[in-house]
C-alpha cells in the first residue's frame, strides 16, 4: 500500500505533464484549422465544403500544378469579370476586418490579459510575482479565440508567444486536479515552465527549442527536475501534434530544406554581415516599438480607442499586403519561400530567377516586403491583439538575408571573374555558386537574435525549423555578432523592455548591477513596527495599516518587522494582518493581539500562526551584492536588516527594483527618452 | 579614455573565451592526430612517411575499393607469410601495449589527477570546493599525453571525458592572464563552465551540445551571462577545429547519417523496448562500475599496482578485441558503421546482409561484440587513465539497438504475413521495412541516458553527432523511458555516483530531501567560540585551534563564531585564524587579540580584517527546507542559527552532507551493499 501512494506521490508530476502536452496539442491544432480557415476565407471559399480551407479542399489536386475547381475566389463566386482584382481587394479586407469585428465583444470583458505575446508576464509570474487571473480559465479561451481570428486576419504577428501563454495557461489550470501542486507555488511554477516548454513544442514542432526557450528565455529558476518534466512535456506535446496531423502534411520539420552544399569561406564575411544587420534591425525593431507604445499610443486617443485601433492597423495592414505578391502569401508560406534553394521547376514564386535584370525586380519586391513587414510589426505588436513577434522577425531577418543573398548571387553573375568568386564559383554553374535561401535563414535567426537576444535556444530552434546541421556555424555565428550589436544599441531584449514598460517587480536574475551604496543605506528604517511588548490592540493594528497604506502606495507586499525591545522576533506581511483582523469577524477594537508565544495573557488574540516567525535576516554589514542574491536566488520579496540581533530596517523587493532602475536609468533612458 | 577601459573590461570575457576555444581546438587536434597515428600503428605502418596515420597515408586512394600499397601491415614488413594473423595479433597486442608502457612514467608524478573522465571533480569545483592542482598546467600536460596514448591503445573509453578536463585546465590556466578572473572564484567559475562546452564541442564536433551538457551535467550555477560565454566558447573552438581539419575530412558531423524514410507507427513499441533497454543496460553498467571499483579494485592488490592493472586491462582488451571484426574496429568506426543504413553498394563490415542466414551470423557477432565491449568497460573505466564513458555507452547501445534491428528486420522477412508487416511493409522490397541504423542509433542514446542520466544535452548531442532530424522524437523517446527505467534502478547517474564514492562534499542542487529533523537539531551547538569579552590570548586560541582540529577532524573549513555576550557579531574560519596568528611571527602568547571593533585597547591584535563580520544567519524556527535552499543556491559553507538574535550554533555544509547521506543511506546503500 504505501510503495503505491509513494509511486503515485512522485509519479503526479509525470501525469500532470502529459495532460498539459496532449491538452496544448489539442488546443494549438484547435488554432491552426480554425486560422487557417480563417485565412483562405480571406481569397475565397471552398465549393464542397464550406468548413473546409484551402489545402483540405483541394487535397486530391497538385497545388502548384492545376487549377482547383472546386475552391472559387469571391470574384468568381459572384462572377464579377471586369476589376476581380479590385474586387478581391475588397472582400481580402473586408473578410479581415470582419474577422476582427467578431473578435471584439470577447476581449472586452478581459481586454488587457489577452493581448500581446503574454510572455512578459508569464516571466514576471515565474519570477515570484502574482498576476491575478492571468493564466485562468477565461483568459485561456480568450486568447485561443483571438488568437485564430488576428491570425487568420493577416495581421503581421506570430503565434509563439501566445501559444505558449495558451500552454502555461493549461498548465496553470490543470495544476489545479493536483493538490501538490495547487497548494504549493514553487512546484507550480515549475510545472509552468514545463509547459511553457510545451507551447513552443506546438508552435514550432520544436521540442527540444521549447524545453531551452523556457530555460533561456521564461523561467527564473529551472532546477533539473523542471527540465526532465519539460522535455516530457514538450515530446508529448510534439507527439500527439504530430498524431493530430492538424495540416494534413504529417511533417514535424516546419520550413524544411535541404542545402546539398557546404558553405564558401569566403561567405564568412557575408555571415558577419548578416549578423550585424540582424543587430540593427532588431534593436530598432524593439526600440521602435517600445517608443510608440510609449509616446504615440499611451498618449493619444488610441490609448482608449484599442478597438478603433485593431480595426485600422487590420486594414491598413491588409491594403498595404495585397499589392506585393510577397507580403499577400501568409508570414510562414512566405519564410518557407525565402528559405528554399532553387533547385528543380519550383520557382518559389519568382524567388528563383536567373538573369541578372529579373534580379533586381525581386531585390525591390523584397525591399518594400521588408518595409512594409516592418513598419506594420511595428503598429501592430502591442495593440490589444494576441501577438508573437517570432514569425514578423524571422520574415524581415528573412527577406533582408535573401536580398544579401541574391546581390551577392548578382555579382557573382556579373563579375565571374573577380578573384574570390573566381576561385570558388567557376566548377560550378553561374548562378550556383551561392545560395540565397541559406542567407534567409542566417538573416532569420540574426534578426530574431536581435529582437529577443536568445542565443542557444535560438540556435536549436533554428535547426529544428530547417533541419539544416551543416550550418549550424554560420547560424551560431551570426546569432552571436548579432546579439552583440543589438546588446550595444538598446541594452535588453524585447520582453525585459516591456516587462519594464508596463513596471512588473521583475529582478532580472542574470544582470550584475554595480553597487552605489550599502545595505544600510538602502533599508527602510522608518517603517512602523510591531512591538510584543505594546498593548496591540485591534484599533491600533488598524491605524498602522492605514498609515502603511498611505505611505507604502505602491508596495503592496509591505508589512510590519516584530520586535521585542528592538530585537527581531518575526514579520507579518499587511494582507495577513488584515486577514487576520478580518477573520476576528468583531467590531471590538480593544481585543489585544500577541505575535509571539507564549501570549502574554489568555485575553488576547493570539496572531502567531500569521506571522513567519523565522524571516530571513543579514547583518547591515553584508555587502549589497550578498544581499542581491539572496534575492534572486531565495526569490524573496523582503529581507530585514539586523545588527547584532538588534532590528534594523528592512528591504522590499520593489524597493530594491526602484533603487536599482533609477541606478540604470542614467544609461538606459537616455534612449527611451531621446 | 574611460570609454575604452570599461569596453575592455567589458570585453575581457569574451576575450579570455576567445583565447580557450582556439587552444582546446588546438589541443583537441593534437591529441586526436596523435591518437590515430598511434592506432593505425597497431596494424601496420605507412612506407612513404612513419608519421602519417594510415588515412593521410592512403589519402590519394579510395580506402574502401583498393588496397593501398603505402601502408603496410606488420606482418607483410617483416615478410611473414604463414600465420600471418597470428603475428599481426602478436604485434597489435605488442604496440598497444608498449604505447601504455611510455605514458606509465608521466602518470606516476601526477597519478591521481589525470585518472579517470575528470567530469565528477569538475563538477565538485564548479559546486564550491577547491581541489588544489586539479586544473593547473602539469595536469593538462599528461592528461593530453596520456589521453592519447589510451585512445591509441584501443583500450574501451571515449575522449569526452578527458577533453572537458582538458578544456577545464585551459580555462583555468588561461584565466591566470587577467586580473579580474584570477582574483574572482565565482567569476573563474563562470569561465570554467564555458570551457567545459568547449570541451565537448571539440570531443563530438557539437557546439549546441557541449554548452547544453555544460549546463545540464557538468555546472552548478550557471546564470546567462555563462550561457552566452559557453555558446561563444563553443563555436570558436569548433569552427577553429572545422579549420585545423585533424582527420583531412573536413566533416563536422561525425556519425552523419541520411535516413530517407520515416518511422513506421507500429515502431514506437520497439523504441520504448529500446529505451527499457538501455536504462536496463545504463544502470547494470554504473552499478557494475562502482561495486566493481569499491569491493574488487580498492579492496585487492590492485590498489597497490594501479599500472600492472592498466597494463592487465589493455593486454586483455586488446586480445579479446582481436577476434572480432567488429571489436577490432576502433570504437567511433564500429557506431558510425552501426549507426548506417544499408544503401548502395557499401556493406559496412558485412552488416548489411539480406538472407535471413546471414542475418543470425551477425546478430551473433554483434551480441558476442556487446558483451565484451560491456565487460571491457567495467574494468576499464575507473583504472588509473583518462577515460569517458561517452562513446563505450554509445557502442554497447548501438550493437543491442542494431541487434534489435536486425531481429526485426528478420521477423519482417520471415513473416511478411504478419498483420502489422502486411499492413506496413507490403509496398516496399523485403528488407527495406525497418532500417536498423535507426535503432542502432535510438539504442545508443538510450543507453548514454541511462549512464548518464542525461535529457536535453544529449538529444542535442545525438542529432549534432548524427543529423537525424526526423528522428528526433523516437530518440527523446527512448531517453526519457531509459532516464526513468534507470532511475528506478540506480537512482544516480555516473557522475554522482563517482563524487559519491570519492566522499567529495557535493550537495546536488537537483535533489529534494525529505526532512527528517529540525534546524535546531542539525546545527551543531557544542561548537567552541570566540566570546569577545574574553581576554583571548594568542596561547588561548592555539589551543582552541587544537582541540577544533582534532574534534572536527574531516571539517576542513570549521572556523569559530565570534560573539559579544551570546549575540552573534561575526566568524572566522580555522584557516584564517591560523594565517593571522602566523603572520603575527610572534612567540609571544601572551598578546592578546581583538575580534570587533572598537578593539578594547591598544595593546591588543586587531584581527577583525580576519572575520567574516556579516555571516549569514537563519532562526531556529526556519524550516529545514529554507537552510537547504540557501546552501544550494548560494553556495554557502556554513550558516550561523540564530535565535532571537542570540548565537545558538553553526552549521556545516559537511556536515549537512552527511546527515543528508545517512537520511538516504536507508534506501541507496542497500544495493552498494548487496
Amino acid at each position: 500500500r504505501g510503495w503505491i501512494i509513494q509511486t503515485y506521490d512522485g509519479a503526479q508530476g509525470w501525469i500532470l505533464v502529459f495532460l498539459i502536452g496532449i491538452v496544448t496539442a489539442c488546443f494549438a491544432a484547435s488554432v491552426d484549422i480554425a486560422a487557417e480557415w480563417g485565412y483562405d476565407l480571406k481569397e475565397g471559399y471552398c465549393t464542397t465544403s464550406f468548413r473546409l480551407n484551402r489545402n483540405f479542399c483541394c487535397a486530391h489536386k497538385n497545388i502548384n500544378g492545376e487549377e482547383c475547381e472546386e475552391w472559387k475566389s469571391w470574384s468568381q463566386a459572384f462572377q464579377i469579370d471586369n476589376n476581380a482584382d479590385m474586387f478581391n481587394f475588397f472582400s481580402y479586407v473586408f473578410v479581415a476586418s470582419s474577422t476582427q469585428q467578431v473578435v471584439k465583444p470577447k476581449r472586452k470583458q478581459l481586454k488587457p490579459y489577452a493581448a500581446g505575446s503574454g510572455i512578459p508576464e508569464v516571466k514576471t509570474i515565474l519570477s515570484g510575482f502574482v498576476i491575478r487571473g492571468f493564466l485562468g480559465i477565461r483568459t485561456l479561451w480568450v486568447k485561443a479565440l483571438s488568437l485564430a481570428m488576428v491570425v487568420s486576419a493577416g495581421m503581421t504577428l506570430g503565434k509563439e508567444g501566445p501559444f505558449v501563454h495558451i500552454a502555461c495557461c493549461i498548465g496553470n489550470i490543470l495544476s489545479r486536479l493536483f493538490h501538490k501542486y495547487n497548494k504549493n507555488e514553487g512546484k507550480r511554477r515549475g510545472i509552468i515552465s514545463a509547459a511553457a516548454a510545451a507551447g513552443v513544442s506546438v508552435a514550432f514542432a520544436a521540442p527540444i527549442g521549447g524545453v531551452l526557450f523556457s530555460l533561456e528565455e521564461v523561467s527564473y529558476y529551472f532546477p533539473s527536475k523542471t527540465l526532465s518534466r519539460s522535455f516530457f512535456c514538450a515530446i508529448v506535446a510534439a507527439v500527439s501534434l504530430k498524431l493530430i496531423n492538424p495540416f494534413g502534411t504529417g511533417k514535424i520539420v516546419m520550413f524544411q530544406v535541404s542545402y546539398d552544399k557546404d558553405w564558401h569561406t569566403f561567405e564568412i564575411v557575408s555571415f558577419l554581415i548578416l549578423g550585424i544587420l540582424g543587430g540593427l534591425f532588431g534593436a530598432l525593431l524593439c526600440k521602435l516599438i517600445i517608443l510608440y507604445t510609449k509616446y504615440v499610443r499611451n498618449r493619444s486617443w488610441l490609448k482608449k480607442w484599442p478597438v478603433v485601433e485593431v480595426m485600422m492597423v487590420v486594414i491598413i495592414t491588409a491594403s498595404v499586403n495585397y499589392w506585393n505578391r510577397y507580403t499577400k502569401m501568409s508570414s510562414t508560406d512566405l519564410v518557407y519561400d525565402l528559405f528554399s534553394e532553387c533547385k528543380g521547376e519550383n520557382d518559389h514564386k519568382g524567388l528563383c530567377v536567373n538573369s541578372p535584370e529579373e534580379m533586381f525586380d525581386v531585390f525591390c519586391l523584397l525591399g518594400l516586403a521588408l518595409i512594409s513587414k516592418f513598419l506594420t510589426c511595428v503598429f501592430t505588436f502591442g495593440v490589444r491583439t494576441p501577438a508573437g513577434i517570432f514569425i514578423p522577425s524571422l520574415l524581415i531577418g528573412a527577406c533582408f538575408g535573401r536580398m544579401l543573398g541574391i546581390a551577392i548571387q548578382y555579382l557573382t553573375m556579373t563579375h565571374p571573374d573577380f578573384p574570390i568568386f573566381a576561385a570558388v564559383c567557376n566548377q560550378n554553374k553561374d548562378n550556383d555558386c551561392v545560395i540565397p535561401g541559406v542567407y534567409a535563414m542566417v538573416g532569420a535567426a540574426a534578426s530574431l537574435a536581435g529582437v529577443t537576444r536568445m542565443t542557444v535556444s535560438l540556435t536549436v530552434i533554428m535547426f529544428e525549423l530547417t533541419g539544416a546541421l551543416t550550418y549550424v556555424l554560420p547560424i551560431m555565428t551570426a546569432i552571436i555578432i548579432s546579439k552583440w550589436v543589438a546588446d550595444g544599441i538598446v541594452k535588453h531584449g524585447i520582453y525585459e523592455l516591456l516587462i519594464d514598460l508596463v513596471g512588473h517587480p521583475f529582478l532580472n536574475s542574470n544582470e550584475e548591477y554595480v553597487e552605489a551604496t550599502t545595505t544600510l543605506e538602502l533599508c527602510q528604517r522608518d517603517l512602523e513596527v510591531i512591538d510584543v511588548k505594546d498593548p496591540n490592540t485591534i484599533g491600533e493594528l488598524k491605524v498602522k495599516l492605514k498609515v502603511l497604506g498611505k505611505s507604502m502606495s505602491g508596495y503592496s507586499d509591505a508589512g510590519f518587522p516584530i520586535v521585542d525591545d528592538s530585537i527581531l522576533v518575526g514579520y507579518i506581511a499587511s494582507t495577513e494582518l488584515e486577514h487576520a483582523i478580518n477573520s476576528l469577524h468583531s467590531s471590538d477594537d480593544t481585543i489585544r493581539c500577541c505575535f509571539k508565544e507564549p501570549p502574554f495573557d489568555s485575553e488576547s488574540v493570539n496572531f502567531t500562526v500569521y506571522t513567519d516567525q523565522a524571516p530571513l535576516t543579514v547583518s547591515q554589514n553584508a555587502s549589497l551584492e550578498v544581499v542581491l542574491e539572496m534575492f534572486k536566488k531565495l526569490g524573496l520579496r523582503y529581507i530585514i536588516v539586523v545588527n547584532c540581533g538588534q532590528y534594523v530596517g528592512v528591504i522590499h523587493k520593489k524597493r530594491l527594483l526602484g533603487y536599482l532602475r533609477q541606478l540604470e536609468g542614467k544609461k538606459d533612458d537616455d534612449f527611451i527618452r531621446e
